[in-house]
């Protein structure tokens, strides 16, 4: 079973704007990115899509705390932990760190997001998907993480 | 003085995933965007970069409560609110309605969001923004929503 | 019959990078808007997504030859042309132009894309989309444009 | 010297679209992305962004060849190779390969592009950014790759 997962990503020239800084759109992309990660980690598959119509997660809820700047090929850490499981439902933490400027060697916190993700089916181009139990497989790997790593 | 503004947007097929449906950090760009021309709307810009520096808005806090999807070329209605003004920050409420499908004169909200955004100046390259109070100008313009208004 | 389209486009916040302009990608979005648009206008539809599959354009080749850049707010002018007609693909022009700094009365280009577009369907998920020849509807509206009007 | 460089990027979920196949504009951002890690490999820095301005590299000319779709979760090899040097400016060839399906240990060409940049400084926000020779630092570095490597 697993309730975290933890890497890196360098920020892009495109992810800046005219501020100097990474687009705060960006950060919720970065959330998705170590989400899939996370699953590809257990040999999972975030979403398929055949004959059968689609499979995956979709987005009930997103936000994010922004503390920092993040700037130009900053190298961010992100850490990605499973706050909470439903039926249907997956709640993930995000956690964005940089190596500090006075001391290398520690991180600081330059954002905190979250995201409450859906189980659901559908065909495209149809009505509303509709959600589903979380299937078996991915249920018996993702775990919530103790309740001391949850802020 | 304003305290609201409406605008439609139509959903491009850059927009959509491989869901069929408009990916959900795209939302938070439709903030941002009805949030600009709102500025607009009152002859003001939200950001200058020139030889001084950069003065603009960053984001403290952004998030989204997603309800129904949005697909290629639905003609989506934005409608921002201010629901709270401080010395130095706007929050911002946007909320995402479409025409209904079992009846077209009324409308259906798709999404829910809000943005806290902080008034900056700074060098871009260098350190941190720093906050400064709302300019004059502004905060002559723009004041909050009547709360029976707000949720 | 039509073989050309123009609207209006105004640059976003987010499509700006660190230079200060936008980025020069994004210049391949607004060509595919205009595109779209283009369609729309004569009642047509780019893309269908249901059970049978995907109907569509897949792009064959794109470029962009880049003249002067593109900044925040900038109102810029797409004009599509039709360039060419093959049995299942579409050549388009799309010229950017802004209005001049020293005679706003008159335009001055600022970039001019090209893209060939291939009319495909097929499953998504599955191998290759095949070509399949131009629909008779879209055919019986879309033109070459006069060769005085292509560079 | 150095005239080429290799890389492996995933295909994210936000870079795909309804057609289910990452959009057209991303092999754009995947060509720069190269670029920008070529140079990091150099020890050099595409872009900076000071009081003095910004000094960095904009792009005359973009294009590409559409071969195959990539789709969510590809690994795709990013080729690029230094194919002309002028006094202020570099051309760069890309070459996008996958495993092939039938013979995995070879590799199936995907699509290929090119960029012009040309090396210019300027204030943001100000009229036309002016081009300059390539730097020494950079000129020392940076080689046309043999004619037969390139196509």
């Amino acid at each position: 079973m697993a309730y975290e997962f933890k890497m890196h990503r360098r920020v892009e020239f495109v992810e800046t704007d005219m501020a100097g800084v990474m687009h705060f759109s960006h950060f919720f992309r970065y959330m998705e990115s170590v989400e899939h990660a996370f699953f590809r980690s257990l040999g999972l598959r975030v979403h398929t899509h055949g004959e059968a119509g689609v499979w995956g997660w979709v987005r009930a809820h997103a936000e994010c705390n922004y503390l920092r700047p993040l700037r130009y090929e900053d190298l961010v850490e992100l850490h990605l932990l499973v706050k909470a499981k439903g039926s249907s439902s997956l709640t993930y933490q995000v956690i964005f760190r940089l190596p500090s400027a006075e001391d290398p060697e520690s991180m600081v916190e330059v954002a905190r997001g979250s995201m409450k993700v859906i189980c659901v089916t559908g065909f495209p181009g149809e009505g509303r998907l509709r959600s589903i139990k979380i299937p078996a497989e991915i249920d018996a790997l993702v775990e919530v993480a103790p309740a001391e790593l949850r802020d």
